[in-house]
């Protein structure tokens, strides 16, 4: 469910977690027993749900990773999104950007549809394109800032003629479309040495922060330089909890990897 | 089907035409009578494409107006990728740009499943993300260059401190990632200030050219800009044609339009 940037703060610190639970479910990453179940993703999806609901503040399913299982594939989202608690906010990771008509057809379909409370958008093609998104009130358009690839060197991190990279110009111009309660902005943890230069541009915006985990990003060192005084981090992971198990117990393997993330959470939080 | 950059020269030179018509399907636009129809958009769609086929060089289905219609959205948009004539060229207008196992997913999905031969992604995320696109023989990955809206100026537009554009940059790195014969280049009608450049640029790439119509772009100066030896542009309308026509005969206006369009493009390949 939506919440404001504070009242998000509010159920971090009282699940002592900022943990986001990334559902990429991948039927060959899957366990063998489930390839039998009539609806593999889904069992696999509400499984994962069931075992780490209490412990994540987020869950964000990756449209891709249904859109790849064929024309059923969003009814199997929908089955996903509507399975989430309510207590727990769902963003759409769709990196969505296109025109205005375009946008807002996204925008209809992923908020309205699917009821999700926020959706991971692509600014190349400009402000205008993020409208229709902000557009929405009581939800939150999500903006690829700096991300956590290496190939976030190409453009992301190019030196404008005025002296800051690009991904600053876009998370300035970001600040000035919307709020802290309507927006928040994607920041690779794998970037943790420009994370502090990037909370003293926004210091009241939530932070999406993929890229712990497999990518080897570091959680104490963007979680300390990131931290606002509503916490302000929904830290990510997807193949470290979801695939932690391979066999009949992975539930309780994905159970197991959230709760030794949110041990960590906790002594950051503790120390901030 | 898959064309080579001259292969598709040569179907333009043989139609006289390098028209793509942009399938946007917009229940709330379409003509009254087909509302009472089990399928809706796809008859929509295939009357469309029964009356131009032989017109358009290609057809780019826009997965934005496929996933506004539900959970069997992609069934729909299947059916209509199924439906286009072999001979013409099929785009998957989807702005996709993530990571490389999410990327992977996406590709896996619109080239393996859905068969179509072109698929529009997002550079901001760096070229190591467009590489599980290009990765596919006999496909093009169409990059985002320099788009036809007002918020292009907002970061394509900006300057580097090298001094030539992000759009430029992004164009520089496209061509030493792929070839003419698997990449393409989106740039905005409206842009036709900035063709002529892009074009020296890259001589051998075609364009996928949106903007002309309802955003105002203007074909002529577009298309003598930026023809190359095998011409070089596939221009897209979608409102201009498949909205041309609001009531029962709605296909018959529509291959007006194209019509029209055609012998515009006639007369520019002409002179060319």
């Amino acid at each position: 469910m939506y919440f404001t940037a504070a009242e998000l703060g509010d159920q971090i610190k009282k699940k002592s977690s900022y943990l986001c639970v990334g559902l990429d479910p991948d039927l060959e990453k899957m366990p063998p027993h489930l390839q039998k179940e009539k609806e593999p993703v889904f069992e696999f999806c509400r499984e994962i749900i069931d075992n780490t609901h209490d412990i994540a503040v987020a869950y964000k399913p990756n449209l891709a990773f249904f859109e790849a299982l064929g024309p059923n594939g969003l009814e199997v989202f929908q089955r996903v999104c509507d399975y989430i608690p309510d207590q727990n906010f769902v963003i759409a990771d769709a990196k969505r950007g296109d025109i205005g008509n375009t946008a807002k057809k996204y925008a209809e379909s992923l908020f309205n549809h699917y009821k999700v409370d926020g959706v991971t958008v692509n600014p190349y093609m400009g402000i205008d394109t993020l409208q229709p998104f902000l557009s929405f009130e009581d939800k939150y358009t999500i903006v690829l800032g700096l991300t956590s690839n290496p190939g976030s060197a190409d453009f992301q991190k190019s030196s404008l003629r005025e002296g800051h990279a690009l991904y600053e110009e876009v998370i300035e111009k970001v600040r000035e479309a919307g709020s802290a309660d309507n927006t928040m902005l994607v920041i690779g943890a794998t970037q943790d040495a420009s994370i502090r230069g990037i909370r003293e541009l926004v210091p009241d915006h939530f932070f999406l922060v993929p890229g712990i985990g497999s990518q080897g990003g570091d959680l104490k060192s963007t979680s300390l330089n990131g931290f606002n005084r509503n916490i302000g981090l929904l830290v990510n992971s997807s193949r470290g909890i979801i695939y932690a198990g391979g066999g009949r117990d992975f539930a309780n393997q994905a159970r197991k990897a959230a709760e030794e993330l949110r041990e960590q959470m906790k002594d950051l939080l503790d120390r901030a």
